[in-house]
Formats: structure tokens, C-alpha cells, sequence
């Protein structure tokens, strides 16, 4: 799907969230590059199914446990002499968040400080966090890294945004290498939950309506996944916590996104119910685009747009 | 020591750390207001002698218990309809918490979310929550409220700045009144620790020389604490998180307050002892200057300048 050339050295790497959406792809692709990959999950909303193609593989090993069982943790970083960890563990639907804080509390803010705690404690020294739009609140003017003023409205963002300042204090304290991503929506195959994946789900029952929620002009950006990755593999790990917006400059209306699967899925005159209003959940960021200057600069650009990128995901989860 | 007038409305309110330093002033003049209080205080580092003057007081009562203790938290939030939180517990003392990263996990930042467990758990609307100038680390330029790109470098630091990330959120998701308050350094009586303090203990044991951590030019503001108690009752609740700095413009160097102390106690020709660097302990941000003109604005402003506000801390604690 995507060219990513082996690594000079060969490194011991820790991914948690491995079996998730994002995080398999990223095992497929750091397996590919010749990397050692231990990969922890509590299969929450990660599955067996995403990973077990690499089960037969030698540099693949997979602990089916909860980040924060602190005592197990430790058994893991001392079995393998982790030199970099990848930390996508978090609950990544917003939406079923804002039902019970604790769910964000626990696996989004926790996760990250067990991930921490363990690192400080067997001397690990680099860090990639996947970070979100949602640390920023609800804004209006293009996110720019540096923005002042953040005010997240989830408790998701909240947790990210909580997640980031300990991982300061951290990369400070011990002279960490850190990146930090800061992720839009992100969709692709192994979807677990989303717009895309909510929209072909009910089809699938319905296919003469459909609900939306919300007015359906909530408009934002999607990445598709393996463009993200790229991201993620592309960015150099220096000293300090260095933070990037990963995204696109085009936007897609949830509309829109629904149009797009009823043409994937050949519907046509399907009725579209709006369950009203200018969020589709409370916490949701109706609109929202980044500034992207900083990774552009890097040298990374995504391939796909958001609408690409929403019609790959439809095609993909069909 | 200053006059507060009574509220309209006589209030039952909880204050989280209100054995403390500044939880123990602030229990005096809430007490003294007219309001009902309930301190909740594991005596860590506050002190029964610090509020014993008001156990025959009926609107006072006091639990010595740890805020992170769930069950017992939910029971003190059962009996008593509070109607607003000061939230004061934390680890107040960065150098120690410096040593061991849970010492602020535990008692700066899972204080706060227990805190806002219960107060989501119970309907409570309104909180103050006492925030701290090391959210913004180690910056040169004059800290305002809405300054961007904030990198805490101690875990206390770390620690608030979560602990804020997560109140934006409770308070966006539960359309509560919340005041954030950025402390500077705090003195005055009943200090538990800091520069004053140590040098004060360390001069009775040998009034000869005195050691110095860095090279005593660290300078920052210091405020004293009934003026700090001053802006936390000035300042109006509102809806949404509203974020003060409170300070003073002054500051005061290490090495003056070495000065100042040694005056105090009529010690002349003391030698001091400098440990070197610039920075007094890992995490230490050795400068800084607050940019006061939203609390100004707002109609409060400090009475005494940092070096008064050593001086009034240091003739306190002899």
C-alpha cells in the first residue's frame, strides 16, 4: 500500500494500542521495516483480527492486557529492552466518552501515564503520542501548533490535552526524544467506529434512510490512514517534546460523507433524517482545520484529500 | 489581617487541602464570611495546628482523609449539598515531587480528578482550582493567561496543566463555574516549605553559613498570601473556565531572600554557601514575570510588592 524503507538499525519497539485501527497498520509497517514489535492491547476496541496475520512471525509478539495493569507492564519493558514506544492506547470514540468520564479518564489519561511511569522507570527514551485536533478545543481559526488559549470541550481532548503536559514534564525531567502527533479524524480498512463505519452499519439495516446527527454540515478534515502513517515513520524523534499536526487542507462535511457511502454502496434516493443541531454529540468540534505548515516544512504532505481519503475508508469497510 | 464582607448567601463549601498553607487562610476567611466549611485534608503536608481554632466552630468540619480515597470522598459529597469546591490539595512542593513522578501523580493530579468524579457525580457547579505559573515552564517573556505552546518541565507542573486540561472538559461537558487561579510563589504564615522556610531552619541550625540552591540569582515573584486569599474571593464565578495569573509585578531573587531572612534574625556576616547553576533543583524554572493585566482589569491588585511579602513570611515564621 505504501513504501517505507527498512530502518539502518533494527530497533526493539513497544506499541501500544497495537491491535487497534491505527495501531495495526503501524505494526504492519514497522514489521515490514525490520523492527522488533511487542505489541500490547486490551482488544477494547483492537481485535485479534487485525493482528493475527503476523502471530506465525518471530519479531511479532502480542500481550493481550490493559496498560494500566501497572504490574504486568513492567514484565513486559523487562523482557524487552524497548527502545522506543509507540503509544496509541486511548479510547477513540469521542462520542461514547461523553457518556462516562471515566472511560477517557481511565483509558486515554491512565494508559499514558502507566506508558510513562514504565519508560522513566526501565530508562526507555523515546516516545511517539498520538495526540488530536481536540486538544484545541472548539476554535475557529486554523490550529496552529503553538496556539495559545487551549480548551478542550471532551472529555477525550481533555485527556489528550492532560496526557500532553504530563508527557512534558517527563521529556523534560528525563531528557526524553518525544513526538508528539496530533491526528484529525483518521479513516481507513479496519474502521471500529466513526461516521463512515456508523453510516454503512445502518445502511446495511435501512438502506431507504438514514439518520445523521446532528445538521450534517459539521466539516472537518480526514486523513486517510496510510498517509498518516507515513507521517508517523517520517517525523525524526529529537530531544525534547515536538509537536506536529498531521492532517489535510481539505475538509469533509458529514453530508458529504454520507453521500459518499450511498454512491459505495449503490443507494440511491436514500432519505436523510438529521437528528438537528450544529454538533452530532455533546463535546463534538463541529468544524475545525489545521494549520499545517509546520509538518509541510518537515517534508511530509498527505497523498489523499478528505474526500479521498472518506471513499478509500467506504470501499475499504464495504 | 484584611477584611472580607460577608456573602449575600451563605454557602456550604468544600475546601480540598484547607489544612495547607494556603487552604488554612482560606478556611479563616470563609469561616469568618459566614459559609459552612468542610475540610478535606490528609495532613501530608498540612497540619491540624493549622485550623484546631475553629473545631468548636459548628460550620466547620474537618475530614482527614485522602482526596483520592473514592468511597469516602462520595459520602462527604453525600452528606453535605455542596454548592461550590476550592480544590487547594496538590503537592505543593516541586522539589520534592521532583525525586518521585507519582509523589504529582498521585497527589496534584488524581486529586483533581477525584474531585471532579464527585462533583459530576453530585451536580456541583462551581470550583476553584488553585493553578500555578509552572503550567507555562521555563518561558522568558511575560506569561499571560492565553500564551500558547504551554511545556511544563517539572511534574508538578505537568501535573496542574493536566489537572486544568481536565476541568476544561468536565466544565465544558457539565456547563459548570469555574475559576482558575495561576499562583505565583506563596508566602507568608504557616509556611510548609520553600525558600524562606528552609532558610530559616537551616540558619538556627548554624547561623554561620547558610547553602544556597544555585547561584541565587533564581528571581521570581512572591505574593503574600492574604493577598492571594484576596483574589480568590474577588474574582466572580462564571460560567465556563475563566483563568487568572495573580501576583505581583516585583520579584525577588534567591539571594535576596537569603538577605531578607538573615536581616530578620539579626545575623550578620552570614556566609553563603552557593550549590552552583542556574537553577535551584531539576524542574526549577529560575525566572519569570506574570502579565497581570487581566486580574488589574478585573479591579484586584496585590498590596504588598515580593520583597515585602518575604519580609511579612519570614517575620511570620521566626
Amino acid at each position: 500500500m505504501w513504501v517505507i524503507s527498512p530502518k539502518d538499525i533494527e530497533m526493539n519497539i513497544l506499541i501500544a494500542g497495537g491491535a487497534g485501527f491505527i495501531g495495526s497498520h503501524l505494526t504492519d509497517v514497522l514489521l515490514e521495516a525490520g523492527h522488533k514489535i511487542v505489541c500490547v492491547d486490551n482488544l477494547c476496541l483492537g481485535s485479534e483480527n487485525m493482528i493475527k496475520h503476523h502471530f506465525e512471525n518471530p519479531c511479532f509478539s502480542f500481550c493481550k492486557q490493559n496498560i494500566c495493569d501497572v504490574e504486568k507492564l513492567n514484565e513486559v519493558f523487562a523482557l524487552n529492552k524497548f527502545e522506543r514506544v509507540y503509544h496509541l492506547a486511548a479510547n477513540s470514540d469521542i462520542q461514547k466518552g461523553g457518556k462516562n468520564p471515566s472511560i477517557d479518564i481511565h483509558d486515554t489519561l491512565e494508559t499514558t501515564i502507566c506508558i510513562l511511569n514504565a519508560m522513566h522507570k526501565h530508562g526507555v527514551k523515546e516516545l511517539l503520542f498520538a495526540s488530536t485536533s481536540a486538544v484545541y478545543g472548539d476554535k475557529r481559526e486554523r490550529l496552529q501548533e503553538t496556539a495559545g488559549d487551549l480548551r478542550p470541550i471532551s472529555y477525550y481532548g481533555g485527556a489528550k490535552l492532560a496526557s500532553e503536559a504530563m508527557i512534558s514534564a517527563f521529556a523534560a525531567m528525563n531528557t526524553m526524544k518525544v513526538s508528539i502527533i496530533r491526528f484529525p479524524n483518521v479513516v481507513g480498512p479496519r474502521l471500529t467506529h466513526g461516521a463512515v463505519y456508523d453510516f454503512i452499519k445502518k445502511l446495511r439495516k435501512n438502506p431507504k434512510e438514514l439518520e445523521i446527527l446532528g445538521d450534517g454540515k459539521q466539516e472537518k478534515p480526514y486523513i486517510y490512514v496510510a498517509d498518516l502513517i507515513e507521517a508517523m515513520l517520517f517525523l525524526p524523534f529529537e530531544t525534547g517534546m515536538n509537536i506536529y499536526n498531521a492532517g489535510v487542507e481539505s475538509a469533509t462535511t458529514v453530508k458529504k460523507i454520507a453521500d459518499i457511502v450511498c454512491e459505495e454502496m449503490g443507494l440511491k434516493g436514500v432519505e436523510y433524517k438529521f437528528t438537528g443541531g450544529s454538533i452530532g454529540w455533546p463535546g463534538d468540534v463541529p468544524k475545525f482545520q489545521y494549520d499545517l505548515s509546520k509538518i509541510h516544512s518537515a517534508g511530509w504532505k498527505a497523498k489523499h484529500t478528505s474526500d479521498e481519503a472518506v471513499r478509500l475508508a467506504a470501499k475499504a469497510t464495504l
